[in-house]
């Protein structure tokens, strides 16, 4: 028996291999518009849409400044207390992002983060963790620093 | 042709997802060992052996306070230089770990870190992405935070 599902399994990776090659651009693609939406939300003052792009789940993990919030309604009132007005919202731009595909379903990101505000421009980098759901790409989990 | 890959695909995740929750607490005792092997190398002055954790290739990325290295080289560079002190490495205890399985060959990791040296115990959290080569589980990224 463990040796049928062996040999199933490696019948199956090579599969998921040729599908995961051929379509590998459209899941960077899928990938990418999930945090180009956060921006452009973020750029309109939309918090609400900014949180579309995390898993609605109590066990979204987001940690920024040695912080720890657990939970996406803890994410979203740490976000809504944080910046509360358009000040402090600033102007945020992601680069220099680097998609890795892990699985059929899962991802990470590393990527920059730079808030462009009126009188500072405070930066750092982000380690985002998605998983596919359904149709859709997730956070699961963002850590976040800021440069010294 | 399409749909022909569609079911094999079907039920080889159906396979996979068997496969992975019969051996799931092996897995994580695995990934669970690389940290304690580091963690015990850390703490008798060892560099190299903590090093064993990462990835020996030129994608390992890892960064720490704002700080960005890209290799096994420059990674192993920093700390060597960053820790030239027994004093400075003080003693490592890792706590809270918690493991996330990916996939078959992928897995994350969110836990506390500490140092405990004779004046301060500075400390933080960290994010790992691990993959699994052959039969070793490796560290490819590491995001390390300082708890302010």
């Amino acid at each position: 028996m463990f040796k049928k599902i062996m040999i199933v399994m490696y019948v199956s990776v090579g599969v998921i291999s040729v599908a995961f090659s051929q379509q590998s651009s459209n899941w960077q693609k899928e990938i990418y518009s999930v945090l180009l939406q956060q921006q452009d939300a973020w750029n309109r003052s939309d918090i609400e849409g900014y949180m579309r792009g995390y898993w609605k789940s109590d066990s979204l993990l987001f940690t920024s400044g040695g912080n720890i919030q657990r939970g996406w309604k803890a994410t979203y009132d740490k976000y809504k207390k944080s910046y509360d007005t358009k000040e402090k919202m600033g102007k945020l731009e992601f680069s220099k992002l680097e998609i890795n595909l892990l699985s059929e379903e899962s991802a990470w990101i590393f990527g920059n983060w730079e808030l462009k505000r009126e009188k500072e421009n405070p930066k750092g980098v982000f380690t985002l963790i998605l998983r596919k759901f359904k149709d859709e790409w997730k956070i699961i989990h963002d850590h976040t620093s800021s440069q010294k």
